[in-house]
């Protein structure tokens, strides 16, 4: 049992880091296996089809960020730094990500959309279920801003829904340029998307 | 040499509508060659590979796009009114993409950079031109905006840049949701990050 559960486990991280690397669609089974260092005979044991592993290894990367997402948007600061953290925490995230394969792999789901959507109708309903609980996080942080006075904003899921985009457009950015100083200007963006002033306590 | 170059432009048209479709890494050499109704052999008499192909590909996307952008840009409306034209042609564009084959295709741009910045150095850099011009087209229509005192902005280039990030960030949701209603937020969040006020004349 313990030797079962590592394979997939290790068929996962390949996955994971392939998908990031390369993309899905240029990826076969045999080249996961081999990758992950298990016999292709028990990727099936494991994993129904590619698109079942496609799945999966959304479901693993998004229960890891959401994680930090609820660490960091659930936590004590004032409303409009938490947004400023998240921001803070994506930009450090990806640099680590440069640091260690030399490449910015830019956001799992933003690539994903632009590289899936349009082919199979599962990944696209689980990137919008993840999208939209993005933007549902988001959103109660701006509504306790708006509570506060803070912002200027009447639609909060809209505005939440604007202010990802603006995160996903400056990371497909830093991907593009593989440079994490795009990311730097998501703060200040944020607060002209909300129409904030900059919070008093920084 | 009127067959010949019909042969280029049947492979060209053909791959850009597969690409927009599945993607780059997904296609192969022979697929575009059927779509295309030409002999797999003509193929590398026009082009040296599959990257030459979508290089190719970009180029003759951005030509015309770049026709469209350099008529509304340049054009004798108000400046943020040439920007709300702008983001209404790329709605009304998707829109068109939609009801003539069923799904949103995104932006080609983006979708490529994505899907294979990472992969060849050729296509990124061609892409980092293709935003960096884009950035500039919109960075002169600001800075036209800024001089009449309409946007509070002082790096204009910075605020291109998000504008457009927040253009590819909207599209990718437009994508993803297959909507394009997604996009009727653009106006409202460029003059939010431009801190602009609406202009008079509208």
């Amino acid at each position: 049992m313990g030797r079962t559960s590592d394979a997939k486990e290790k068929i996962l991280t390949a996955a994971h880091s392939l998908i990031e690397q390369r993309g899905y669609s240029a990826l076969g089974v045999a080249e996961i296996c081999k990758a992950a260092g298990v016999p292709k005979g028990s990727f099936y044991y494991f994993f129904e089809s590619k698109e079942a592993l496609a799945l999966a290894v959304i479901d693993e990367h998004w229960a890891e960020e959401r994680r930090e997402w609820t660490r960091i948007l659930g936590g004590d600061a004032e409303p409009l730094q938490r947004m400023r953290q998240l921001f803070e925490a994506t930009q450090a995230s990806q640099l680590a990500g440069k640091e260690s394969c030399g490449a910015i792999s830019g956001c799992l789901f933003g690539n994903l959309s632009l590289e899936m959507s349009n082919q199979t109708e599962a990944v696209r309903e689980r990137l919008q279920e993840i999208f939209e609980a993005q933007a549902e996080m988001v959103g109660k942080v701006i509504a306790e801003a708006q509570a506060r006075g803070e912002v200027a904003v009447t639609d909060t899921r809209a505005a939440a829904q604007s202010v990802v985009a603006q995160l996903e457009g400056q990371v497909l950015f830093a991907k593009l340029y593989n440079n994490t100083s795009q990311l730097g200007s998501l703060w200040a963006n944020c607060l002209a998307l909300l129409g904030a002033q900059v919070p008093a306590q920084v």
